[in-house]
């Protein structure tokens, strides 16, 4: 049961929770609405105290049992669980969860994978021959003088053990430099597959099993290698070869993206199959000239949250926004529908989407929302869904009967540095190399590399912790590597432009005006952030 | 860190917490000596309100959210999530856990299975040939004038797919009845593989994913089928093959069992794999021998919790008592080593034991505890762990410093009717058959069938409620079957002995009677309750 949303009791100052000046024009037009969103409801709900220590376990049904993280051997659990115990479950939880998110994913990657290279799915197709041989090579896949089909089947069989497997080591450990991969072996960290880990994890941490936070911890390292070096690597590898790898694209971030004359499609989530289809569903004339014959100028696709990255990096495709802004953006009225697959969607953009008459369509069986309409997107017969929803966004776009107001803001800069892209950009005339990265780093004008990636969150103030944080790492020489929500944040502060080089420190800024590099680099290729 | 016991700040009476005399007489004790066991934490410890309504949610860093589960949907979590959505998800996570635990259990089983099989395991073997060649043609295996091997082998691959299968349905599938497969069918339910659907269950019920609580139920049920139909069903019957289906036999429960003058070992937990070698180390002549000489008269062997519950329906090893009698059994001081694998091993008993000088040993790498050894249990070197299990327990044996009282309770019992048994109990001269259960439901002398299952809990009096429950059951002519800690619950109280049958309705009465069985059937196969 959806309810109209209800104004929040406690009423928020805009500029205090976020750094964004759309967000922070949508959020004001919220309150004069009468609509409630995130930012709202964080400052209404206190955090459970206990709870935001991991200082409370409801994993049976002798609880739930509530310790004291400030006298922390105090007590313990009725099973006599120690906060260590407590606190190690309840991370290991979460790492379990969010192992299984991306490594579902991937498998639904590597599920779309199989599909085209059997021939059985003809909607898609390898895009990125080049990077299929590489990463095979990668694995000891033989790609001398084979077909892409015959690389391609290796391929998939071999990467499917990265989630079915449930003995040995999986694939992509031969990646792995030789000395980590050493340490891992010694700590016994090497994933088996990703499915058992995460099936061992949740074993492990029940109730009267893993007892020895250490214990438990080694557990939660496997699982996690098994997601980064698994279930999210498989998936990125496998949306570059389909979708091609990214490489420097300029392109406009921030709502001011959206267009009053036109029809407007919000596509936001995490898996690019749907995203895609619907690049296709938005260039098919018959489809435009149905935009026009209701009044737009046409159909203007924008993406939000982590597929929109993805695309804004391989596509040139714009960017509304990051995950706290997924509810405001809904505020502008413009937004003619607004479709989502998995992850990252918030419950709270149904009763949003009601109010201004947005239509909010889930596609993913595995994501339904009350309130929301659901038309299922079947990879073998994309544009049915992609299709259907740009039909619904025209019949939106008709009947529009409030008033519009799109903050007039979009942020230019540069994305799209994949490694492969580094890689060719900093070679000589021949070939490929990281050689001029490296001699910087060892002779330190660059002092390190650092990936910055994550979501926003209405407990900080939007994006702020990202760009303060990032404007340290290169003012002091350190080269950083971006992607999802994080990636978005700085886009609109404008570091992926030439004119960010002079936030860099002066060892870094040379590097990067020598081969005509950000300092930032956003990346966008890596599906899971 | 563990830390020595503290007396609970309230004080229980016993007689409201457990009606099992036996548990109710070493509580006393360790009232006197100062010890603290779940039931005093249980008392100490206020479940909390919120979290006991599942009205919270702690899945993601905006919350933890409080939601009131009196006014449900007075506000909703800072995502957005209802009530409805987080109750759901909750259960899920439940769902999710219990089903990895038994899917984690039987593929472990499995991996015993198929190194046996292979012949690189040579410590254990193939028990059961019936049982094999009944499993193997239940799933269509061809048995016709095969070798055991043969059709093992088959089995192993067919029934690995329960787990590693990411499409289609899971190979037990074939044993639904046809209309509840239909059924299944019809709603997708079916499960395709077990790590699969507790994956695919773990992603949705992250923040921002599934938020319809119908449609995460619906992979709640496929999950928990993937767990009774596929990792519990794989364990059961693959512990039967390897370690013989049970049949009816004469066996003593409660602590009772213990033997002052004997060494006293006790194992406590799931796995078949450790009692079954703990089994062979008690009967080594030369280890028998040594308890001799540290002054014992032999060695004793008990089971506790579900392990112990197979163990005595499948070899009349007797049972010391289920799940909330696990402390209280230390308090006895004639416990010289408890042995342990996974599941419902408090980590309160590491300080209880350590109280009186108790060997507590993990065995499993899934499980270690703080203050526990660890003497960690190889499949193909079974022995190597239990021997120097016993070797502890014969030390501990000699130097015993503290007073020693055991409760004199005893109670005999038939356990170990496993529906093999039941099929030829009331069959005819030739061939087994449950014509005379049928006829005897169709015609309303047994108004059905009951399976009563599950733990024990110190928030509610221990045996208590599956005895009335039972009590009810048979006196309104439900036959009951029972397994796990409520098998032993009900032996406490004279329930499998040719007594009971008084306890029945009319009709059950004539019934159990007529074919000599009695109106509750303990199985004690089915090795995860």
């Amino acid at each position: 049961m959806v309810e109209k949303p209800i104004k929040a009791p406690k009423e928020i100052n805009v500029r205090d929770v976020t750094i964004c000046d759309a967000t922070a024009q949508m959020l004001e037009k919220a309150k004069r609405d009468g609509v409630e969103t995130a930012f709202d409801r964080a400052a209404s709900m206190k955090a459970c105290p206990i709870g935001a220590d991991s200082a409370c376990c409801k994993h049976c049904s002798m609880g739930p049992c509530r310790l004291n993280a400030k006298d922390p051997y105090g007590k313990v659990g009725v099973c006599g669980a120690t906060i260590d115990t407590i606190q190690a479950r309840n991370f290991a939880r979460m790492v379990a969860s969010g192992a299984a998110a991306h490594t579902d994913h991937g498998m639904a990657m590597l599920d779309l994978f199989r599909e085209v290279v059997s021939g059985e799915n003809q909607d898609y197709e390898i895009k990125d021959s080049i990077k299929l041989h590489a990463v095979a090579n990668s694995i000891g896949i033989e790609t001398e003088g084979r077909t892409d089909t015959e690389i391609a089947m290796d391929l998939y069989k071999e990467l499917e053990r990265t989630y079915t497997q449930v003995e040995g080591e999986i694939p992509f450990a031969r990646r792995v430099p030789p000395k980590t991969l050493e340490t891992w072996r010694k700590h016994k960290l090497v994933p088996r597959g990703a499915m058992r880990e995460i099936m061992e994890l949740m074993h492990r941490t029940h109730m009267g099993v893993d007892q020895h936070y250490e214990n438990i911890t080694q557990q939660c390292s496997r699982t996690a290698l098994s997601d980064g070096w698994g279930g999210s690597m498989v998936a990125t590898e496998i949306s570059d070869i389909l979708f091609g790898t990214p490489s420097p694209v300029q392109v406009e971030v921030n709502m001011g993206v959206l267009k009053e004359d036109m029809v407007n499609i919000i596509v936001h989530g995490h898996e690019p199959n749907l995203f895609e289809s619907m690049l296709m569903s938005v260039n098919e004339p018959s489809l435009i000239e149905e935009a026009k014959k209701a009044g737009a100028k046409g159909i203007n696709l924008a993406g939000m949250c982590c597929s929109g990255a993805e695309m804004m990096s391989r596509h040139g495709i714009p960017h509304a926004g990051n995950f706290m802004s997924t509810e405001a953006v809904i505020c502008t009225g413009a937004v003619d529908a607004m479709c989502v697959d998995v992850q990252c969607i918030k419950q709270g953009l149904a009763p949003v989407a009601q109010c201004y008459g947005t239509e909010l369509v889930t596609t993913n069986p595995r994501c339904r929302i009350e309130g929301a309409q659901h038309i299922e997107f079947h990879e073998n017969k994309p544009l049915d869904c992609t299709d259907a929803v740009v039909i619904k966004a025209i019949t939106r776009f008709k009947n529009r009967n409030k008033p519009i107001e799109i903050p007039q803001i979009r942020n230019p800069g540069i994305h799209g540095f994949s490694h492969e892209y580094i890689n060719y950009m900093l070679g000589g005339s021949f070939r490929g190399s990281y050689t001029p990265l490296n001699d910087n780093i060892i002779n330190g004008r660059i002092r390190g590399v650092a990936g910055v990636v994550g979501c926003t969150n209405p407990r900080v103030k939007q994006d702020f912790v990202h760009v303060e944080l990032v404007k340290e790492l290169i003012k002091n020489d350190v080269l950083v590597l971006q992607t999802g929500c994080s990636q978005v944040a700085l886009a609109k502060y404008g570091f992926y432009t030439p004119e960010a080089s002079h936030l860099a420190g002066p060892g870094l800024q040379e590097v990067c005006e020598t081969v005509g590099m950000p300092p930032c680099l956003g990346i966008g290729s890596c599906v899971d952030n």
